[in-house]
């Protein structure tokens, strides 16, 4: 087994010295997808085809871009992360195929198509979820032996912090009391409560995740989070004003929801100029924290500027 | 951190030559439940109380206590293998939870109780088995800062092994499979996949897992797998058998159900007395293979006996 000596501080500086290259990023990403999941022939078909069908849905990849920039930022290599990113969107795609299901949000759209349970039944796309979501921890333990203690250190660490995010802290507590809120009253506590988990703990953990697993030290974590608590809250900030602005067409699902089911949304909360204001404000805050990391944020720079100035 | 040398064989030996205990197990294990799933006044409660409600249903813990049987078996003590046996445990509610759901099974009653979705409603019931099954994850992940490489080491590799049975070509692809196959005659060989895959593989690496965190060599595994897929096939079988001449008090579930929808069971493929007469023949496959293990292994007979001779 390798036992290299730590990187030091400026090994790692000199090693990532350069800018983010987003483009080749998500070319790898997209290959590396490709190999996370069982081939539409393997046994059972229906399920593998029904992961696929969602996994490949023309996502935009934001969050396992994070980790890939996070990793980058810290010095890390593409290898250090890839994994884990896939892991990031193996569980964002479970999570909006069962937030889509009729028990739920009732989606019929998601991305322009038929959600998973639309297309595959309702039975299948429940199924479809939970193997996307063991997948992803499946992932994340198989085995490396070329790993040496760091490396398996750091990979516990992070897949630790993904199961949190993902939990009853994070993406499920988020929906739970998202569901249970509906036809209320907004409240602008719990509104960023139900954010701060829904959205915002999947996001923590793809950028801590990806920084830890590129060999980021306390201090860079520290900054770190709190860049992806700026980029998170702004990107919900924004998706509530989409749905109150976009067409059907722009976002590929449907708009105008939240108003019709009454939903808590900043939009409602705190109207419309005072939401995009406050989105501005979080993409500044978060291109502020990066500067100690200098050029080779550049990827963490471009995704925040992405979240708060998509239209879709 | 402790680096204490490798236990030797005799060492092994010695340390648990005792036969174990299965009520103390039993004992250790619901409190360790207890602690494993957060409580009901924690944030955002809903969630917490469905979850609680259907782990703490009343189920016989049968795949955790083989965890800690095959512990004891390999010569380790309980705290290698009591959050695994807990993780184990979480997965198989999870299954259960969205397995009754309107959309899959459709079943009202579990152990004699409404199921989750009849008491909580069906948005709180898939997201209680997406709890559940982070959880699992959770539990086996968070840092344990006393842990020795060597344990580590079979924490990955346990985790893995769970990870790959609750997934495509396990858990999930066995269910997937069999909601594929309803209605359809019955046919022997898909019969078997099926089982395999949505009963075996869980109870495979509740075998095995526990004996390799318990500190079992190579060839102690290859026994525990042989045991494992004994009684996972038996566990099958009498399941069918169960479902086609039990009543329902006995049961806690609807009986008849697999007839009355057409589906591929041992019973209808093979009769009720070749049925029994398989199992019975399992049973004493699975004793055989446990012989060189000696009196620590006399829980997974124990387990093995249960399984066969159990009457819901």
């Amino acid at each position: 087994m390798s036992q290299a000596p730590e990187r030091d501080r400026n090994a790692r500086v000199t090693r990532s010295s350069s800018e983010f290259d987003q483009a080749t990023a998500l070319q790898s990403l997209e290959a590396a997808l490709e190999r996370a999941v069982p081939p539409e022939s393997a046994w059972p078909s229906a399920i593998h085809s029904a992961m696929r069908y969602s996994l490949f849905a023309g996502g935009k990849r934001i969050r396992p871009l994070l980790v890939l920039a996070a990793g980058h930022a810290a010095g890390g290599s593409e290898s250090d992360v890839l994994r884990f990113a896939c892991a990031v969107e193996l569980i964002h795609t479970y999570s909006l195929v069962h937030d889509d299901l009729p028990a739920m949000d009732d989606d019929d759209l998601r991305r322009g198509r038929p959600t998973c349970h639309k297309k595959y039944g309702e039975a299948l796309a429940i199924l479809a979820g939970d193997a996307l979501l063991t997948r992803a921890f499946e992932w994340l333990t198989v085995g490396r032996p070329s790993e040496n203690g760091t490396q398996r250190e750091r990979r516990w660490k992070a897949t630790a912090l993904l199961a949190s995010a993902a939990g009853t802290s994070g993406l499920i507590g988020g929906q739970a009391q998202d569901l249970e809120s509906e036809g209320q009253e907004a409240d602008p506590e719990i509104l960023e409560r139900i954010h701060a988990a829904k959205t915002g703990a999947l996001l923590r953990a793809s950028v801590c995740g990806g920084g830890l697993l590129g060999g980021a030290d306390d201090a860079q974590i520290a900054l770190l989070s709190q860049y992806a608590e700026s980029i998170g809250l702004a990107f919900q900030i924004v998706d509530d004003v989409l749905d109150a602005t976009g067409s059907s067409s722009q976002l590929g699902k449907t708009p105008g929801k939240d108003a019709a089911t009454g939903k808590t949304t900043y939009v409602s909360v705190y109207g419309l100029d005072e939401a995009r204001r406050q989105a501005r404000a979080l993409l500044d805050e978060s291109l502020r924290v990066l500067r100690p990391f200098g050029a080779p944020a550049s990827g963490l720079a471009d995704l925040a500027r992405r979240i708060v100035e998509r239209e879709s």
